[in-house]
C-alpha cells in the first residue's frame, strides 16, 4: 500500500474538515486554521521514539493515545482550547493492524478533546511519532512559566510517581519489584494506566485560563515534578517550599521506603500533571474551577523569595531531595 | 550535555522572542503566535529519515537548510507568508560539530524568511527531524489542490529533475553514471544544490497569493511533476495537457536519453518548485509576479476538462509516461 492510500485509509476521516476553526484538513500543502478573532495560537510539539519513550511491545492503541495526551498536556499548561494537531509519523512497516489500533487510540482522544488531525506525514524509518498540536488562547502573560510571584499557593493535579513506578516495575527494576513485589502491576492496574494512558487536565488548564490575573504560572508535569518546577522557579526568579505531608500519594506507592516513594513522586516524570501558581485570595476561585472540571487539585505549597526547592517535613524541617528529573537526553 | 542544555546551546538565539508575530518563544510549554487580524493560519509538518530523505554523511548544515526548506515550500504553495517553525530531532547522540552545523543551516535559511524557531523537542534515537511550520494568509480558496479550472494556464517555477539525477548519480546507479560519466557531480555542482539545499519559493507564492481570483490551484513538488500535479488533477476533477517543448531540461540532463530525461523531469521528485494554474487572463500579472520575485517562471501547458495527464509532443501527438511519482512509502 503506497503512501497516500495508508494515510487515506487510517487518517483521513469523513466530515473532519467541517470543525469550527479549521477551514482546510488534510489534503492540500497546508493546512488552514481559523482561530477566534482577537486570540493567540498556542502551538507545541513533542516526538516520540521507541525504546525511549515506549516499549517497542505497546499497545499501539495506547500509543496512540499517549502521542497527542503528552501534546495535549501542554496546551492544558497554557489554558489553550485546542484547534487541531499534525501527525508525522516514520513507521518501519505498514502494519495494518497496528496502524488501525494506533489510529483508534489517537482519535478517541481527539474527539474527547475536539481536536481534529489536520495534516501529517508518513515515512518509512524506526517508529518514531512526532505531533504538533495548535491551540488558542487569550492574549495575557497568564500560565507562563516566568510569572510566579512570591507569595503564591502552589497547586498540584491528581498525583505523581505512578508513571515512574508502572515503568520500573515493567522493566523488573531489583528495588520496585522488591518492595512492591511481582503482582504489583495486577494488583494496581492504574500504574499502568498512569503511564500509557495519561489524561491532559483541559478542562481545568482552560477554566484557570479564565480566572483572570488570579493565576499566575504553569507548567504541565512531563519530566518530574522538581524538574519541571524548577523551570518556574528558574524563569521566576523565585523559590519554593513544598510540605511533604501534602503531597498525594498514590496507593500502589505506599510499600515503597521513604525515600523511593518521594524519588518517584518528585523526580519520576512522565505524569502529565499541570502544576500552577495562583494568588493566595484565589483559593476559591481555584477550588470551584477544579470542582467544575472534575479535576483533584491538592494546594502542595508556595512561592518564596529564598532561591531553590525545599521540601518540608512536618516539623517545617528541610528534607533532603534529589532533583535530577528525567532528562530525556540525559 | 543535558536535553535542555543542548537545546539552550544550540537552538536558544538571544532576541528571537521580539519577533512580529511571536508573542512568546522557545522555552515555555507553547510558544504562542500572533496573526494578523483576519488571517487564517496555514500548517505543514515533514518528517525527514535517514536513509529514506538523505544520506547518513550528508553535510549537516545541508540538512538543516533542506528539513526547514521543504516546509516552507509548502507554505510556499499556499501562498503563506512564514510566521515561525518548531522542530523535533532524534539523535543518536549529541554530536556538538554536527549539531553547530544543522543549526546554521537552518538558521541562515529561517532568518532569510524570517521565520523564528519557536519551538521544540530533542531526544535520543535514530536521526530524524520534524518540522512544522507555520504561517498565516487571507481567507480564500486561491492557491488551493481542488480549484483548478478548465481552461487554466499550467505554470511551472524552475525546473524539475535535477535532484532526482543527483540522487542516482550519488548512488552510482549505472544508467545514470552511463549516461553523464563519473564527472558528471563535478561538472554540475548545480546537481548537488538542488538535491541539498533547494530554495523555497516563498516570495513567488507570497505575491501569487494577492493575484485576487487568477491563481486557482497550486502545488509544489516534492514526490515528481507528474504525481502533484496529479494531486491537483484528481482533487479538482479535471485533466491537463503539458507541452514536452515548453518543459524546461536543465543543462545537466542533456546527456541522457529522451525517455531518462522525461523521467527525471516528471517522476524525479524532490524538486521543491511550484505548480500552479491561473486564468489565461491572468497572464500579464503571473508575469509581473514572478519578475517582481526573481523567479523563473514557465508555462508549461493548460487544464482541461479530459481527465488524466497528457504530453504533447512539437505535433501534438501524446508521449507515453510513466507516473509513479516518488512515492516515500512505495
Amino acid at each position: 500500500m503506497g503512501e497516500f492510500e495508508l494515510i487515506r485509509k487510517h487518517f483521513q476521516r469523513p466530515g473532519q474538515v467541517a470543525r469550527p476553526g479549521v477551514a482546510l484538513g488534510i489534503g492540500d500543502d497546508c493546512a488552514l486554521l481559523q482561530p477566534h478573532p482577537g486570540h493567540q495560537l498556542a502551538v507545541s510539539t513533542d516526538m516520540l521514539v521507541e525504546g525511549r519513550h515506549f516499549f517497542a511491545d505497546v499497545d499501539p492503541e495506547a500509543l496512540g493515545h499517549k502521542a497527542l495526551a503528552v501534546n495535549l498536556s501542554d496546551l492544558a499548561a497554557m489554558g489553550a482550547r485546542p484547534l487541531g494537531f499534525t501527525l508525522a509519523l516514520a513507521l518501519p512497516d505498514a502494519s495494518e493492524t497496528w496502524l488501525a489500533a494506533f489510529a483508534r487510540g489517537l482519535f478517541a482522544l481527539a474527539d474527547a478533546h475536539a481536536c481534529p488531525l489536520v495534516g501529517g506525514d508518513t515515512t518509512r524509518g524506526p517508529l518514531n511519532i512526532c505531533i504538533t498540536v495548535m491551540g488558542e488562547v487569550r492574549p495575557g502573560p497568564a500560565m507562563q512559566r516566568s510569572q510566579a510571584q512570591v507569595g503564591d499557593d502552589l497547586y498540584l493535579t491528581g498525583r505523581t510517581g505512578e508513571a515512574r513506578l508502572a515503568l520500573e516495575l515493567m522493566r523488573g527494576t531489583d528495588w520496585a519489584t522488591r518492595a512492591c513485589g511481582q503482582q504489583a502491576l495486577t494488583r494496581h492496574p492504574e500504574l499502568r494506566q498512569r503511564l500509557e494512558r495519561p489524561l491532559p487536565r483541559l478542562a481545568l488548564g482552560t477554566l484557570l485560563a479564565v480566572l483572570g490575573n488570579a493565576v499566575h504560572a504553569a507548567i504541565d508535569l512531563s519530566d518530574g515534578l522538581a524538574g519541571d518546577l524548577g523551570h518556574i522557579l528558574q524563569a521566576s526568579g523565585v523559590g519554593a517550599e513544598i510540605a511533604l505531608a501534602a503531597l498525594p500519594v498514590a496507593p500502589a506507592l505506599q510499600p515503597l521506603s521513604a525515600e523511593q516513594r518521594l524519588d518517584c513522586i518528585l523526580n519520576g516524570g512522565d505524569d502529565y500533571e499541570l502544576l500552577f501558581t495562583a494568588a493566595p485570595i484565589a483559593r476559591a476561585a481555584v477550588d470551584a474551577a477544579a470542582q467544575a472540571s472534575g479535576t483533584p487539585v491538592q494546594r502542595i505549597g508556595r512561592i518564596s523569595a529564598s532561591p531553590g526547592l525545599r521540601v518540608l517535613d512536618a516539623s517545617g524541617h528541610p528534607v533532603t531531595v534529589s532533583s535530577r528529573g528525567f532528562d530525556h537526553f540525559g
